[in-house]
Parts: structure tokens; C-alpha cells; sequence
């Protein structure tokens, strides 16, 4: 984490976990300094975060030392961030849940594969830790091949998704115009006439969906002026300091965003397009995310567990990056998006919200963002399409978390982590190419 | 709600749901202003709390005006705490609800009784508005006879139990000692060193579970100087102002709790018991409350819902009133308690808790306290009985939450409300011959 400046650190201590959702970013390999802990030393079982009534003092996670997202303490508090701050249900329902189907396969485990950027070939399971995997499932024409859990997690736990949070909201908005409930060439400032004079007022709502918005909106941690600290002070649930005057939810920071540059132009990793894309979802619905991801997705899937995204001080779901669920639901989620809006034999949706994902984004705009693993990619509907031979396409979250389809192979991973390195670039070169060698193991025994 | 001095009202505003939650109090008959809303004009939907995106600023229920627990505002709060609050999560594990089985019968609906106090005879179901209710379930010879929502509530939403949480508590208590993990003759201080210098250091168990402790503990709101004040400052999980130096959780704040009077001659009322019990239960069993009433109970009654809790700062579930939950969840617990341990063909734990429950605590010890409206009345686990022809017990919340138990008419009433004036007092008149009619008419009914 970069070092910040002394003034800002009470406000990081309140404003997690806001931060650090937003970097799926594109920057260049980092790898990680040899005293940094690794996976076995860094669980936080071993560690004993919040073990025992009273918990040892420096032992505890919360208030009023709250700075709950500084590794190793987060690899506590991705599994438990209800905890910590309010929260919005995602309800799967009454119904009991359907099982999934297993037929599991201990071989992947010895699955190798050559590291971005590497010379020594890897196992799967040596990339489990590598890449401090909290959970990981891997399903195969519907099936569960592989299941596995550690650190923080197991089956009846839930971790925090961070950005793949942006994919449910994004097959929701996918969703809305497939059905013709929401049209994408309509401006947003049309749709919410609240944003109608900031930066978003004359985006439309496929430059939201592709997040090409022209935006003046800094990520950048070691820029005490950078927007994202105004954006997290609102996000904040927590009461505000009196002297306080800035805005104070989600929707009213987004009316204060500039803009800069064009519409439609270059793919920026902007957290506040899903925020956006919430608040067009919520209006155009009726519903909020929260409710809408229950009503069609959750309570349809056969979902195990209920889920949950993190409010701000209104009680909006954290449309970018709140969500926490269970492992396996996920997997359902994933699954679904696989089949094209088919689970359990019911469509959910029409086909054509997941093929426009599939068909991905504007590719030129997504190139000129410069992510050097993900050549020749795309973003559509807040999915990335790798566009690889296998036609590959993922929701990604910062530390690792992961949905990642696999058409060809009929291959569905998805991934919970707390890797210590706040961006994708850290661990995409020991997962990416580990995806495509179980995909290929897969095709290879498929019938 | 008595007028607060000014200095304690931003106090309140951070410390609730903590508040309000232990007054099922001695109180004399409170009967309504004209001028309060009634259940219809107060129902949250009417009033539109919460609805839109944003929902207009005066409908708004969170920060910065987070006085969220006051009349009518609490008629939505009742089913949101978690959006509010940091929770802890009660889990029903993840296999199949065991679904409740049904044999409605409307006639309830006719029922007549007379008031406690009054002259005139009033109907079943015109007692669900004169209480505020939100939700009520009626079960018979196992099968559920009469099943309503209104208010905030329906069949999949979660309500604040309120001081119902308490006797959760006390059945865990009373679960360890009839199992022998427990000694009820053993001293608090024995078992929690951290409290050896604090009034409960010499009580024993029993009088935690009677709440015949002698405790220097006031909950009088209009005392600036009452203890509830720094208690509810303690338990509040929100960053604490810079300059405060109290105790920070329900741990700290315990271990300061004074004598006053002696232990096991008086019944009284207060919150702080089920939270040093709910330590003890911690210290004893390696598990918190939340954690042993998931393994123990919620996963082993074919529940439909997760619960959950309000915690402090550390994490701590708020023992003596934290727990929010379904209705038809809150009808298995009913049940299982009902059958003294068995339910679903499977017995959860010895029978022998339940009876001691059913004995009752000291009488001449409760006699002493003045409740109005539970002449002959004890208190044991955490569980009120009324020691009437019928043998029934119950747990009690404030604002009218009730799991009511009628072993003679094999008759458990669940119910949730939100009823403006903040005692049992209150709702009591029309309530309590409200379900021993309800129960003489099962009874006359059955087979």
C-alpha cells in the first residue's frame, strides 16, 4: 500500500472498505518484497485475529484502532465486513436451496503451467497460495470438480467480492436492456435529472456499461487532492465530523463529478460508473440493486446463503464494489452467466444480456489503458472479455477475486483471495495462464 | 419517550438500538396520548420511509439525523437495524429449511377478551392494531393456526427480537448447566476473573440467570447521571469521540458495574445480567452467543432465515438485546421450547432446561419488584413465568415482542410489534388475556 500522507490516515481508518475495491488497475507487475508474510503465515487463524472473549487487545479488528484493510488484517476482514459496518441483504429467499453436483477431480491439483513473464512452470496448487486463495470452485459442464477453502473462509462463509460486486450491477443494467426496460443510447443526465449538469449528464448509458465516460476522477492514494478521498468521505456510513460539508451519500457525490476529456473515447477504471449505473438501475426498476440481485438473480439461482453489500449513510448499496456472498453462489452465478440466463432448466433472462458481454467493448479504447495482461481485451456490461481463443470473459476484484467464464471449455472459476498487493497486476500472471491450463485439462477429458 | 436534557440527545442518536431494548419494565398502565398516530397512520410504508432513490431528506432514516428508534421512525428501524448497525451473523447453516406445517384458522380472528383494567370486550384481531403488531404467529399441537404481517414485516424479513434476545441467551445458559458444562452454584468471578472486583465477582450464576443481582444500575433516562448513559456509550460500536475514556465494550463496561443491595433478594430487571451472561456463556463453551445459538439451535431447527446481532466495537454480540430474526424462525425456537428440546423428531438438548425454566425463579424475590400486570410471576433463564392455570412462560421484548408459551394448550403465540410507548405496561393489557383466550379456545377446540 502506498504511503500516505499523516492527514489522511484517520480518514482511510473510516472509509474502508471503499478503498481499494477500485484497483483492477493497469499497472505494471508487482511482486512482493520478500518479508511481506505469505499465505500459510499471514492466515488468519494462525494469526489469531479475534480469537478469545475479549479478543487480546492487539489481537482485535475494529474500533478504535479500525484500520481493518491493512494486510495481514484484511485477510481477516474480507470474510467479515457485517462487522464492521451496516449492511443491506441480499436475500436468496425461503425456498431450500438446490445443490450443486460433484464430480471432483483431485488431478487438477497437479495441473502446470508457466507464469506470465516466468520461466519456472507452476502447479495449480502451488498457485493456491501464491495468490493467498481464500476460496476457489471450479465448475465443468455444471459440475463441481474442485472446491476449496482456507484462511478466513469455508462453504457456510461468505468473502467480500470487491469489483466483481461491478459485474453483478452490470449484468443487472445488461439485463434491463435486453428487456427494454432501460435504453443504452439514453443519456444519463435524461435518466437522473439530478446528474443532469455533472460529468455523467451527457454520458450515455453504454459509456457507463463500458466505463468510457470522460470523468475527473483521480485513484491515485498518494495524491491528497485526488477525488477519491471525497468519494470515500461521502461513501462513509459512519457519522460525519460536524465540520463536515462535503456530500454525503453516493448519489450526491456523484452530481459533483467534472468531466474530463470525451465521452466514449478510452476505457478508465472508474468505480463511480457503477455507482452511477446503481442509481440508473434503482430509478429505472423501482428497485434497489440490493433487491433487484435478489429478485432475479439470488432468489432463483437455488442460492445457499443470503448475501449482502456494505450502505452508505441512506442506505445505498455500494453498487461498485460491496458485495460479500458465499463461495458456491457465486459459482450459481456463474454458471448462469455461462448458460446464457439459464439455471436449474428456468431462464432468468433473455440470452442477448450475456451476449452482449461476450461481444465485449471497444477494444481500441480498451488498449489505449494499457493493461499488460490483458492484451487485446475489453470491458462490456462491467465484465472483462480476455477475447483469447477460448473466448474467456471474467468479473474481477482487486487482491483476486474472481468469476471467470470459459465457453469453450464449459468452465466456470470462481475465486476468493486477500493477496497483500492491491492490484490485479499482482496476481494475474500466476492465475491467468493457470485458468487456461485447467480449461485446456478440462477439454482435453471432456467426453 | 421521557424529554432527555439537551446535552444527551446526540448521545442518543449513536447509542441506539442499546437503548429501549431493557424496558419491559415495572411499570404502571401507560396508556396513549390521543394525538399518536395509530398502527394505520404510523404504518412505515404510508409514511414512505426509506422509499426512492434517494428517498426525499425528510424520509431519510440514517445520518447525519440518525434518531432512528424514535416514534414512528421505529416502526421501520424494527426490521432494519443491520442497515444501521454492524451485525454479527446468526447462521442457519445451509441445508433445507424444514418447512412449517399449516392448519390456518380465521375464527381467531373472533375471539373475544376483556382488556386487564378495563370493561370493555375487544376482538383478537382488533388487538393487533391497538399493539402495534407486525407480525404474529400462532402455533398449535405443532401446526400454525394463524400466521399475520403488517408494518414493515413480512414472511421473509428479519425483525429486532428486542429483549426476546435475552431468553435466547438464558435457554443457552440454562442448555449448559442442565448439560453439566455449567455450574450454576459458581461464582461469576470465578469463571470470569475479569469481573472478580465488580459487583457480579461474588454472584453466582443462578442470580445472573434469575436476575437477582444486586447491582448499582439505573436505567433512568431522565437521570443524566444514570448508568445507563456510559453503558450505552460502551456498547456503541461507532468511533468514539476523541476525548472519551470509558470503557469502549460491553466487556469493559461490565467489569465497572457496582454493588448495591445484596444478591438473591431482589428481582431486578436489568440488561446487564444477560450481557455478563453472555460472557460467561463465551468464556464457558468457547463460542460466542452468536456462534452457540447457530450450532445449537438455528441450525438444528430447519430455520428459513439467518438471524443476526448488534455487536460493539470489538465485535461482541449484544447479548441481553441484540438479535433480530424471522417470525417463522422465532416459531421453531417457540416450538422446540415447547417440547422441552425435541423438535423435527430430534431432541437439540436435556429436557431439564427447559423444566427449570418452567419451575420459575424466587417468587417472593419477584413479588418485590412490582409488576402490575404478572402477579405470582418469576423470572428463571432468562424466561418470564406467570405461574397461571396454564403453566405459561414467556420471553418478553419491549414495544410488544413476545415468544408466549401455553403447555396446557400446547400453544405457542410468536409476535413481533413496534408499539409506541417503550413498556410492556403498555401492551400487556391487551395482550396477555388476549392469548389465554386464544388458548381456551384451542384448548376447547382440540382433539
Amino acid at each position: 500500500m502506498p504511503r500516505l500522507p499523516r492527514r489522511f490516515i484517520s480518514v482511510l481508518l473510516f472509509t474502508l472498505p471503499v478503498i481499494l475495491v477500485a484497483w483492477a488497475a493497469p499497472a505494471t507487475a508487482q511482486s512482493l518484497n520478500s518479508d511481506v508474510l505469505t499465505a500459510e503465515e499471514s492466515d488468519p487463524n494462525r494469526l489469531g485475529w479475534m480469537q478469545g472473549f475479549p479478543p487480546a487487545s492487539e489481537r482485535v479488528i475494529g474500533q478504535p484502532d479500525a484500520n481493518y484493510f491493512s494486510f495481514p488484517k484484511m485477510r481477516w476482514t474480507v470474510c467479515h465486513f457485517r462487522e464492521l459496518l451496516p449492511t443491506k441483504q441480499v436475500s436468496r429467499g425461503l425456498a431450500a436451496p438446490v445443490p450443486l453436483t460433484y464430480a471432483l477431480d483431485d488431478a487438477i491439483n497437479d495441473v502446470m503451467f508457466t507464469p506470465l513473464g516466468g520461466n519456472e512452470p507452476m502447479s495449480w496448487q502451488a498457485s493456491l497460495n501464491e495468490n493467498y486463495i481464500d476460496g476457489l470452485l471450479i465448475l465443468h459442464q455444471g459440475q463441481v470438480v474442485y472446491e476449496y477453502y482456507a484462511g478466513c473462509l469455508d462453504e457456510a462463509g461468505k468473502h467480500g467480492a470487491m469489483s466483481v460486486t461491478k459485474s453483478m450491477t452490470g449484468l443487472l443494467g445488461e439485463i434491463l436492456v435486453a428487456e427494454g426496460a432501460l435504453d443504452e443510447e439514453a443519456l444519463v443526465g435524461d435518466i437522473l435529472p439530478e446528474l443532469a449538469d455533472s460529468a455523467f449528464g451527457n454520458a450515455t448509458v453504454q459509456q457507463l456499461l463500458e466505463m468510457t465516460t470522460g470523468l475527473a476522477y483521480s485513484e491515485d492514494y498518494s495524491d491528497p487532492n485526488a477525488e477519491i478521498w471525497a468519494y470515500n468521505a461521502a461513501a462513509n456510513p459512519l457519522p460525519k465530523p460536524e465540520s463536515y460539508s462535503g456530500p454525503r451519500t453516493y448519489y450526491e457525490y456523484l452530481a459533483t463529478v467534472q468531466p474530463e476529456g470525451e465521452h466514449g473515447q478510452v476505457f478508465g477504471y472508474k468505480t463511480i460508473n457503477t455507482d452511477a449505473l446503481g442509481w440508473v438501475i434503482a430509478r429505472t426498476s423501482g428497485e434497489s440493486v440490493t433487491s433487484l440481485l435478489s429478485s432475479r438473480i439470488w432468489q432463483r439461482i437455488g442460492a445457499e446463503q443470503d448475501g449482502y453489500f456494505t450502505v452508505d449513510s441512506i442506505g445505498t448499496p455500494f453498487a461498485g464494489g460491496g458485495l460479500s456472498a458465499g463461495l458456491r453462489d457465486m459459482a450459481r452465478v456463474g454458471q448462469l452467466v455461462l448458460n446464457e440466463g439459464v439455471i436449474n432448466g428456468e431462464r432468468l433472462f433473455p440470452a442477448a444480456a450475456v451476449e452482449r458481454i461476450r461481444q465485449g467493448g471497444d477494444r481500441q479504447a480498451f488498449a489505449a489503458a494499457g493493461y499488460r495482461y490483458l492484451p487485446g481485451g475489453s470491458y462490456r456490461g462491467m465484465w472483462w472479455s480476455l477475447h483469447n481463443e477460448h473466448g474467456a470473459f471474467a468479473a474481477r476484484g482487486v487482491h483476486g477475486q474472481t468469476i471467470y467464464i470459459d465457453p469453450t471449455a464449459e468452465m466456470v472459476i470462481v475465486r476468493f483471495a486477500s493477496h497483500p498487493v492491491a492490484s490485479n497486476a499482482a496476481n494475474d500472471p500466476s492465475s491467468l495462464p493457470a485458468y487456461q491450463a485447467v480449461a485446456e485439462y478440462l477439454l482435453e477429458k471432456a467426453p
